[in-house]
């Protein structure tokens, strides 16, 4: 049975440089612990776990967000370590922490063990994905996504978040083979992921290299880029005839536009560290760009936001407009939305988006 | 009294674009809990502050990595809050975490009680500068330094450290006035402080402006590169007709170069995620290069760290030679030391960058 019909499809133009008469706009997390409805269903469901895996939560707390704001895109909830979880390290989340893992993967001995793991264990993410796709029916493109292999990478060795990455990059500067051994497994079990995700109904795939920004320079290009690559490569360009759009955000990842501009994707996603106009210049015609509010900015009084906003679209700049394709903006944070933000504030944010970027159209 | 004459001019001479037999090399954090006999005299000390404020442990740990290692620069023992400490908001150090201050600074009311403290309240930190300038006999020069005015602001604000900055931003996003105020006293009291290291005998100051890169575009320029810009201004340019090189490290700060290299300073130092080559080509002839290798480079076996030291410096490339000015590197890590450090690594990393830079020189 077909889905039904896009009846907005601003985000998926925009991918694919094509005009639109507003900015879309998506927040990354907005599926998340801001939102009181959110927290309701997580405690029924037990666990971050129990959330993801059951189908009928999913659905539930992805499409929350779209009941309180205008957005322009909805994206499959489920987390970014999925894959390695996969592949039996033994994800779980403990309440006010991050995610952990029962095992790490640091020795010879470790990676000797790990392959793309079976797709069928990640079942519960496809279905999520069809059922979402219903559940939407045609009010916006779904999104799917997964870490990139780098960034899985570094909870795989650190077996957590680290804020020095000690481990992660003790390997990677002690043993590089074993970590291009690790990061080619993860870039082939991500790209099977993605596909899958693409069969079962996400119109759009993003990658998060969360920590390709923690790299020295040579080492980024080396570990993280090379198998972005080789996930892009990997992905299937359409479906049922539609074109798919892929998405790639580096956090911290403004250093290296000029290789990243040459990337096999549709769209570079950026933190708000990077200059918006710079960046369209420096990307030119092969891109469409996506971001870059401080999710800070969400803790300010709403004319402060709408001001913010306003800033952030005219850094960007006058968007294409007509037929044909130009420069576009997909507006969204830099980074995830925070759990504490005043989710009224979202509403002045996305509001924002619309209101001014349709003037600056007008302003042409 | 005179302090002896210099014996090891290379620090200075590369902060001034003069030639240099080797590349100087001094380390971030160089005096810290990785060696065990600092651990030895902390211990004596009973805490951190109590280490910090008494001249002799602070003299002593001072020159305990220049007994270890050939480094071409000491750098006060001391902490970058000290100042924040001299304006009452009770700094403290726990073990095993970060600094906390026992008051913050979030509301109208807090910051018109702030002002340029009274810098007989930081004799202590002169009187250190003093007496290890006295104990180095003229070894190495002594490198003197502060907080940036942004960088503390993050402190005093979020009262120790943070993972999202949200209290300091949010001030930021919501009154602005307010941050202008904070960040105006700060730079007044850190160019005033840097003053007084230098009539105790610092033979450079470093601004260590460790959250600049936390900031959006356009913030970083208004709310940290502006004040570290009033700091500059303020600072006494020659002592007793020697210059005072000025180094200013902005960690994540690779992406505003452009607008660093006319800051009125020496020096600027850089992160791993920058590109050498491209940083030198880009501030061009305005400055000295300070960095920028990956602290974590140092858990590797010291071959794999003798290959990564090599890079860098050949990512410079070949520095000036013979009589005048030109472009010049000073060698050291992107950030701090970790404390997880193994000690004889250093060894190995100080030793490459002489022989490596050493040998640069030849081929040329």
């Amino acid at each position: 049975m077909p889905f039904a019909p896009l009846q907005n499809d601003s985000f998926l133009r925009a991918c694919l440089r094509q005009s639109t008469d507003h900015t879309p706009v998506w927040l990354m997390r907005q599926a998340g612990r801001y939102l009181p409805e959110y927290c309701a269903t997580r405690a029924k469901a037990g666990s971050f776990m129990g959330l993801a895996t059951n189908v009928d939560f999913a659905t539930e707390v992805t499409l929350q967000p779209l009941e309180r704001y205008a957005l322009d895109a909805a994206i499959l909830f489920s987390d970014i370590l999925t894959v390695p979880d996969a592949m039996g390290l033994g994800l779980s989340f403990q309440v006010g922490e991050g995610p952990k893992f029962a095992k790490t993967v640091r020795t010879e001995a470790d990676v000797a063990t790990l392959a793309v793991p079976d797709m069928d264990k990640l079942r519960y993410v496809f279905d999520a994905v069809t059922s979402i796709r219903k559940a939407l029916n045609g009010r916006v493109p779904l999104i799917g996504f997964s870490g990139s292999p780098w960034t899985l990478a570094c909870y795989m060795v650190e077996g957590g978040g680290s804020d020095d990455y000690r481990a992660v990059k003790s390997l990677m500067y002690s043993r590089p083979d074993l970590m291009h051994q690790i990061l080619a497994i993860n870039a082939d079990s991500v790209a099977t992921y993605l596909n899958a995700q693409i069969d079962a109904g996400a119109q759009a795939v993003m990658v998060f290299d969360s920590w390709g920004g923690v790299l020295a320079d040579g080492k980024f290009q080396e570990f993280s880029l090379a198998y972005t690559r080789r996930v892009l490569a990997q992905l299937q360009r359409e479906k049922d005839g539609v074109v798919i759009p892929r998405l790639v955000f580096t956090k911290g990842g403004g250093l290296w536009l000029d290789e990243m501009k040459f990337l096999d994707c549709e769209v570079l996603g950026l933190d708000w560290t990077v200059n918006l106009a710079k960046a369209r210049a420096q990307v030119g015609d092969s891109k469409a760009l996506q971001g870059n509010i401080d999710p800070n900015v969400l803790f300010a009084p709403p004319e402060r936001i709408d001001a913010e906003v306003a800033a952030v679209l005219e850094s960007f700049g006058q968007p294409h407009m007509g037929a044909g394709t130009g420069p576009t903006h997909i507006f969204n944070l830099g980074h995830g939305i925070s759990q504490f933000t005043p989710p009224e504030h979202v509403t002045a944010l996305v509001n924002a988006v619309h209101t001014h970027s349709r003037r600056l159209r007008t302003a042409a």
